[in-house]
């Protein structure tokens, strides 16, 4: 079959891979219909060592069950399903905590040991634990936004948890990208009073303020915090969704937290501290967050796509084959595509 | 009046000072019936520079309050009230959220601008919302579990409330000072089953069984790390209580958090930044806490305290009047004594 493999740095290739197949009895095979490039992609995208053999990207996806282990109880062949970005086995303790991305048997797609989604087909370990059944035919105009149920809008919605959003409070989005949109749309949807997206494009500022943000921030670093205090009575807001990953949005969202306030951090963390002291320990700062338990979200966030009262969809802004993948990386990394949407 | 001044690391003298005296209109002056030293008293013993003028320092009290400003409305002259480490005015929108430390017309008490309670007399700023008026006779019994609402009891709460400490979770208390022993209490309390104390003084380890604690873990660093894991199944502790302030007890404290908990810190911070990738990030570790709002803590514990149903005061285990504060000092950083009470 043919898969998007990175090999390097700036080096993603398609190519023929060896056919994705069960392995375990509780696995399933999946024929994707609708994949995408996340903006995580881009860390190896700028960064990854050369190898060999690469590996087969992607951790997104929307797909139709070809296969099923012996084990496998509750999908079927046929089955429509949203894959979440991390595989886990629905009956451990924490998958019912809902922490499903600590799941004892789980793990993520698109590495070293588990081939990605960018493909024509994926291999699901742990299928009925993972693998959502979509009540909804295949060709749906609803598809962009229920492909957004396998990570950015249940990201989103992580961000927006962990920060504490409620009615009435004010929000900061830090980041432009489709999670930190889809936590414009998530801090909506919770109620939030006054929602701040802090970035700079844009194509992406306009969208963010259809979802729902009441101002915009464009400034960077100490600029933008006073900025951020000038919007919300000096005092800085009660909850911010990080949602970039890097060590100066960290800074910025500790400084603009309200004190009491929380910060819900889902970028994934290109740093290695967050400040501990001042303002975060005397102003009572809570910063919590990480990968983003989807597949606990999806029932939670489904009727609301279906209903159409989200449509996190809308951050895909460019759509393609798999031949166009490797185009789609650059677009992305040079900002000017939101998001890749890919139909193998 | 005489009162305990700090002119330098190891330095404690008792002085003739300005007596206490009503400067704003919203001011009280108490004496001073009962105050002590904390813990964080240990670090400017340690390590102040040394000043001319030096600081009358304590920041915990009961009194009597002996005189009013003209827009005191709540307090008399003759009540006895608890004086919790830091002053707020009780009105303002952080006040009314529960966080009374980051008050907009608060501060704290024993530093250069605010003298301390390890006197004969005090001022207390913003009275009215500042102290709190307690239903007892001043000779009680009562008097040293009444003396913790000031600071260490609540901020033993606060480090649990801010750790998610419920019914049937695991904690990890990190530290066997007064405020980690009060954090045991504080854990029961609120209805942990299991209660890893970590620690190592044989007196305070008992005094943390007799408080509720399960568990001991006398190992540091790594080895600690491994017993606590040991200890509930291999995956770590729901609500961690760090109760230290240092980077070795913060480490430790994320190192031993089970995937989705949360560490409640407030040990003053001796460190300037929390670990942020792994473990923090990928196991959605939540970290919060700082000073504690202790003045709303006050209604909730209060009832506990009357009826005998947590006795926190078991923490004083030396008794001294203003002339023994120095060596008081001493022997808590010689950790000879846990905690001392002063009868001015």
């Amino acid at each position: 079959m043919r898969a998007t493999v990175m090999f390097g740095a700036g080096d993603v290739r398609i190519e023929n891979v060896p056919d994705a197949r069960l392995v375990e009895s509780t696995d399933a095979v999946v024929t994707v219909t609708r994949a995408c490039i996340c903006g995580s992609d881009l860390w190896p995208y700028k960064a990854m060592e050369q190898s060999d053999t690469g590996i087969v990207m992607g951790h997104e996806a929307i797909g139709v069950v070809e296969a099923v282990g012996a084990d496998v109880r509750i999908l079927k062949t046929g089955d429509l399903v949203v894959m979440p970005f991390a595989f886990s086995d629905g009956a451990c303790e924490f998958c019912h905590e809902g922490l499903h991305t600590s799941c004892v048997h789980g793990g993520f797609f698109g590495n070293a040991n588990i081939a990605g989604a960018q493909a024509e087909a994926v291999r699901i370990p742990q299928a009925d634990g993972t693998l959502f059944a979509l009540p909804v035919g295949k060709d749906d105009a609803l598809m962009p936004s229920l492909l957004t149920l396998s990570d950015v809008m249940g990201t989103g919605h992580h961000a927006a948890v962990v920060a504490k959003v409620s009615p009435g409070k004010s929000v900061a989005v830090v980041g432009d990208g489709a999670v930190g949109l889809c936590g414009v749309i998530a801090a909506r949807r919770l109620g939030a009073e006054q929602i701040i997206i802090l970035g700079r494009h844009p194509d992406r500022i306009a969208l963010a303020k259809e979802f729902g943000a009441t101002d915009v921030v464009s400034e960077r670093g100490d600029e933008a915090v006073e900025r951020v205090r000038a919007l919300t009575g000096g005092f800085g807001v009660h909850s911010i969704l990080e949602c970039v990953g890097t060590e100066q949005a960290m800074l910025t969202s500790v400084n603009i937290t309200r004190p009491g306030g929380a910060v819900g951090r889902v970028g994934v963390p290109h740093y290695e501290t967050v400040p501990a002291s001042e303002p975060a320990f005397y102003n009572n700062i809570t910063v919590g967050g990480g990968p983003a338990p989807v597949r606990a979200y999806i029932e939670e966030l489904l009727p609301d796509v279906l209903e159409g009262r989200i449509e996190p969809g809308r951050v895909f802004d460019h759509v393609t084959d798999l031949d166009g993948v490797p185009d789609g990386y650059r677009a992305m990394n040079e900002r000017e595509a939101i998001k890749v949407m890919v139909r193998p």
